[in-house]
């Protein structure tokens, strides 16, 4: 990666727009909360791990210039400013995550002053950014443990350097692997509506000098039935108690293909996307997306007007076709209740 | 269809150009048989058996300016632009078998004189274009015992009017349960990377007031798993003796995903699309396209430059996850080798 997705420098809100990539490389600083629940909503940062990052640094953005001689007002700001971050996107765990860990902040420090308050808050934010760096690189070498040499990996979407602020979880699993010296090669998914496997997955591994050859999403059932596809890697939006685990729109496909040919499929993902308070994939809240990325995606209208289009960003995968998940907390195999919980804990 | 896919009016070929649905509703009439092949090789004219129909007019328009005082002459004539149009697109059998038909006039009029060869010729095509609608109307009957009223049906690509003179295979079996009263709606997967589902079928079926509903290629797992799809039905482009099928790319994950989800996965073609010279899908020749279609597909580039882009434009399914073929001739149920043998026949 040649820049990191998410930089916080100066007290200032630095991201790369991901909807200008891969043609155009280009930073922009999120002056205020607004601009960063636009950034999340319109996916200029998006990836569940980066979202929860990008909102912790929002709250700072949000409250920063607030004249807060009084604590109770600064504690009131920061749940109002949290509450409007949490509601820029509904899926990815994450994001709720670490708006709780700001909010928690508060509680925790009951008796700082308002001053010592903001203080705190802004070095939660820090820490939850610089955690992510130290645990998707734990990912990648957790992950790296289950990748053969002379291997080929199937990823859809992108949960890469871009979904985290420098490194990746399903691709830190592919880096890992490749600074490891094995020979890595990609299949990466184009992942329709937003082209995150085409325009970010492919100009990522591409940077980063990892073979990787481009496919619509229909084929990748074709390259498993042809064996060119040793083991699916993918991140996570959210994964419930069980191991079931919500992702881009396709992953759950990927995860039937990859059953149907012997394919073992890995979920990376920090601990921060399992959610506890669900007992099962069956309610975790699934965003639909406004129809014209589907049919006016990319600078043409592709279907007649008016037409009806179903477009969720995300499926859910039953736990039952994961193979294992790959955490900063070591990888997880079946049972799934039993080993998620002791692993990553009830958090 | 508001107008036939396909014209022969006052000996000139009218097609609808493709490349401009849905927004432009546009016919151009091919002057030379070099107009043909670039019309078959750039998608204006598409699907199996609307590509042997073109094909065989094409041989029409290739010689009806030759000076054929000579019968020697115009029968190589026919063979030479025959050779030619087989070289526009490599998998779809119906083209193959039209210009075969074609050059079979010429065995078997041995005697004719060139002027009456020309005119066997002509008839001979216009033929295959009248068989065409009258195929896809009995492929319609045959296929609608098989829909259940207040049916859901995916469809994959364009197998419809727009894939056939005018009324469709996969389509056509719709279009005739709708005509018989039945209640169906059907969602259509976009296709890529030409989009022939959003581009085509959704446009058609809106035309013809049945309810559609687009998605991504990577959704048809989500809206199985939710229940939404009670059988599938697409086209074909080559049918080996065993069943083994090749269509557009994405059938496949289609088929295997129907299989996963106890869904009856059907075939509909005409027997020109049963190739018996190959007793297997493996040596079905699979054409690969221009990667440019895929990173730079719909007006603005959407992969980093110089990417790797795997881009076939077939995939083949194995007999064994389809459920029953549905042909002018009938409907035809495992076991396939030999019932596709007694009802097709050997050709």
């Amino acid at each position: 990666m040649p820049v990191p997705t998410i930089l916080w420098e100066n007290e200032e809100l630095t991201i790369i727009d991901q909807t200008k990539l891969p043609l155009v490389l280009d930073s922009i600083t999120l002056k205020t909360v607004e601009d960063v629940w636009d950034a999340i909503q319109k996916l200029r940062v998006r990836g569940a791990p980066a979202i929860g990052v990008a909102a912790a640094l929002g709250v700072i953005v949000g409250i920063r210039n607030f004249q807060f001689d009084d604590r109770t007002a600064l504690v009131e700001k920061v749940k109002q400013v949290a509450d409007y971050l949490a509601t820029s996107r509904p899926t990815a765990v994450n994001l709720f995550w670490a708006l709780d860990r700001m909010k928690a902040v508060c509680d925790r420090y009951s008796s700082a002053t308002a001053a010592e308050l903001m203080a705190k808050l802004k070095r939660e934010a820090v820490t939850i950014l610089e955690e992510d760096k130290l645990i998707c690189r734990a990912i990648g070498r957790s992950g790296s443990d289950l990748v053969p040499d002379d291997s080929t990996i199937l990823t859809h979407c992108n949960a890469g350097g871009l979904a985290t602020v420098d490194y990746g979880t399903a691709l830190g699993v592919i880096y890992a692997a490749h600074e490891a010296g094995k020979n890595i090669t990609v299949y990466a998914d184009e992942t329709r509506p937003l082209l995150q496997g085409s325009r970010l997955t492919a100009w990522e591994l591409k940077e980063s000098g990892i073979p990787v050859t481009l496919i619509c999403d229909n084929t990748a059932a074709k390259v498993m039935h042809e064996n060119k596809i040793d083991l699916v890697i993918v991140g996570a939006d959210r994964i419930a108690a069980n191991g079931d685990t919500a992702n881009k729109i396709g992953t759950y496909m990927v995860a039937v293909l990859a059953k149907a040919h012997g394919i073992p499929f890995y979920v990376a993902a920090p601990s921060s996307t399992f959610d506890f308070s669900l007992s099962s994939g069956e309610r975790i809240p699934i965003e639909e997306r406004d129809p014209i990325e589907v049919v006016h995606g990319m600078g043409k209208q592709t279907a007649p007007d008016g037409i009806n289009v179903y477009s969720p960003a995300f499926d859910v995968t039953p736990a039952n076709l994961i193979t294992a998940f790959i955490t900063e907390k070591g990888n997880i195999f079946p049972p799934f209740t039993e080993n998620i919980r002791s692993t990553i804990g009830t958090k």
